[in-house]
């Protein structure tokens, strides 16, 4: 068999590192893993989806829409759905045009949203500015199309404005502005860092995108990846609470759909898989035109929609007042999972590693003193190996850019789908490895 | 907004024609759609999926698996069923390679799995040989990615082999023969003819791709489209069974899986979306090396696997044996059906329109003589919609081959999603219509 029967595309996607961590974590029974980005089993909402899949498939009449074809950019009552529920999140009064149901699309998860957008907006050789360090399968698409990544320094409250400001300049200088075609911020709980992205950084990113992109001559989308957002620890129940109970302010800095020009500019990804269900997957996105129509008619050519009885699983959850009582359940217990990790790692971990606290999401991130590497090829990483503790290696999540050196200093640490238990026994086990070579 | 932001494929990306044809539909109340290729909406599985569904999240054991993330490849249970399944319908008594549980991936629907395939092999301006007619989507995939198509005529009993021969020595002689890839086949009750290929003109339309991929310098593959493949009208009732009633002779020709040498050279695509419910869309897939490492990559990169939850779904359908009895009443109902147009169309329409009918499937194929258009702009197609009926015109389902030019006197009917009642209603509808032209 010779390899150029495969097209290009098929030739450059690589390996994913996560499935090589995963196997790993599969042949040594014993090891603890802190690098699934994996959901807690324990607060899956079995009897919640149970309940509302019987209502549903009660009757013919609900029953047989929910087992049929459906529409290609999503079932009419879940983009509504959908709309209501990112208003309330973003404490919007009324139904702003960046929050329409016509510009919401349903899909296989967000990733699926975020694949079909880099299929509309780029051409092999197209330039999509990410966070240094950023989302790892999103480098993994990028790699596979042969678009390029050019990293932006990433500070605890979202990109650094001034290095955004001195890429695209770079960028403008050496006349590849035109090849730029968007922002990718990570805003709620990065993955892998925990970082918030302020609206404030937001709205100024999205100012210097609007500038730049009338050098280039065509939009500079800011694409935001908000897959973590429901999974804030604060969850609203320490928020202050008007007399009527109405919640004063929300629980995370609203989207770039806020702000203005965002219907032009602003693409936007969120997904039901991580605050409900991965297993029942159903992302979302809001798309400016002239992408929404493109991603639509490409979603056509990948599946003519997401399966509808997922879909109504969804809309049921969201009508019934269940889904939020599921997320505030799984907010509780990340919650309660990460405090458990920040003890560990106070208990465990030596001083001069500097620790980035989230909250929300699922991750911690640990920076080792420079010159100490935590890559895969790392002394660290084999010797955590060795000692049945798993973590993602921070250097996966930097993209390809010779414009710098990637750092190898760093973990990202999950307390997704470890036990508490397990949380405390995993960073016993690595801090002891750390303090070998600290 | 100016539209060179987008890619060359987003540019390239049409609308779908079927879309128009549906919007179409939604703005005529009184419409009688005969273009549909939807599941008929009596036969979808609510009570049985409402019991499997139960069973599976009944417990935390069963029902937390589903509603979590799992592998790209699909869940080891439905791999292994699928193959067994696929045995069965193929009468191979022992897991040949061929049917290999490792080489069979899970997909949210076929649609997914030939999008997917077609990235793997295929660069811009690759060449793909199809049926002519064919599949539209698939037609509408080659065209938002500047896959060239290719036509091979087709006959009652599959592609014409001398043709394909033809086709073949004319892109060797014009130097073209390196860009193909693949020829495209939709094997059974084909979309949209009805025709189902031969074995034996699967083996020698395999046997001619291996003479001309050692030309071509690499494989070029037989990528056979099984979808229709469960809805035979046969459905196993009437054929001859054991003393220990084990059937003798499958209802439909064997996949090409079966012939020498497939476990290189064929790419399967099946789906459980047509015979079981296209809103709990599960598609799967057997694919050779290089192809199946590619695209399960590709696939972690679209969604790292398809939902679960619908995955157990159809294992525990498969499992229970209530798949098989599901799809048994759907054969009946479809032949029924099938039965019902047959006999509109010989009250109906004029004897000098050509019938195609099917063993299976949900499609008629009916050939206006020679000089009537029965294509979108055609007099018969806008006056068949003034009077409340719509097909699919057959110009359509034809790719753009600057070798020869699109016939445009056929009509795809299907009884798919229409009533008895409403198929002879549209069918005398059309009749008259036609009666008009002809």
């Amino acid at each position: 068999m010779k390899p150029n029967v495969l097209s290009k595309l098929g030739q450059r996607t690589a390996v994913p590192p996560i499935s090589w961590l995963m196997q790993t974590a599969l042949t040594r029974p014993r090891l603890i893993s802190l690098a699934a980005g994996f959901t807690d089993n324990s607060t899956l909402p079995v009897e919640i989806s149970r309940k509302l899949l019987n209502d549903i498939l009660r009757s013919p009449k609900t029953g047989r829409p929910a087992l049929q074809y459906g529409i290609t950019a999503g079932e009419t009552n879940l983009r509504a759905l959908t709309a209501k529920h990112l208003q309330k999140l973003d404490g919007a009064n009324s139904a702003g045009k960046g929050h329409s149901p016509s510009r919401v699309m349903i899909t296989g998860g967000s990733q699926q949203l975020l694949y079909m957008t880099l299929e509309a907006l780029c051409d092999e050789g197209d330039i999509i500015l990410v966070e240094d360090p950023t989302y790892f399968v999103f480098l993994s698409i990028l790699q596979s199309r042969g678009i390029k990544a050019r990293g932006v320094k990433l500070e605890r409250d979202g990109i650094d404005l001034a290095h955004l400001e001195k890429v695209l300049e770079r960028l403008n200088k050496s006349g590849e502005l035109r090849r730029v075609k968007a922002l990718y911020l990570v805003t709620y709980f990065q993955n892998p860092t925990g970082a918030t992205t302020s609206l404030a950084k937001k709205s100024a990113a999205l100012k210097l995108l609007k500038k730049f992109g009338r050098v280039a001559g065509h939009p500079l989308y800011l694409l935001e990846d908000a897959a973590y957002r429901e999974l804030s620890f604060s969850g609203g129940d320490d928020l202050p609470v008007s007399q009527a109970g109405q919640q004063l302010r929300p629980a995370t800095p609203p989207t770039a759909l806020t702000l203005p020009g965002a219907a032009e500019r602003v693409i936007y990804t969120g997904t039901y898989s991580k605050p409900y269900a991965p297993g029942a997957r159903v992302g979302f996105g809001i798309l400016p035109e002239p992408l929404f129509t493109t991603v639509q008619r490409i979603k056509g050519n990948h599946d003519f929609g997401t399966a509808n009885l997922l879909q109504q699983l969804l809309a049921g959850a969201l009508s019934s007042g269940l889904y939020d009582k599921h997320v505030a359940k799984v907010q509780k217990n990340y919650a309660r999972k990460s405090r458990v990790m920040k003890s560990a790692l106070a208990d465990h971990f030596p001083a001069s590693v500097e620790i980035w606290e989230s909250g929300g999401g699922l991750y911690f991130w640990a920076r080792l003193p420079e010159g100490i590497s935590a890559g895969v090829k790392s002394r660290v990483f084999q010797t955590a190996l060795k000692n049945d503790v798993l973590y993602v290696p921070g250097e996966l999540c930097y993209a390809d850019d010779p414009s710098r050196a990637k750092p190898d200093n760093e973990m990202r640490i999950s307390f997704g789908s470890a036990s508490g238990e397990n949380i405390r026994k995993g960073i016993a086990r690595l801090g002891n490895v750390l303090k070998k070579f600290l």
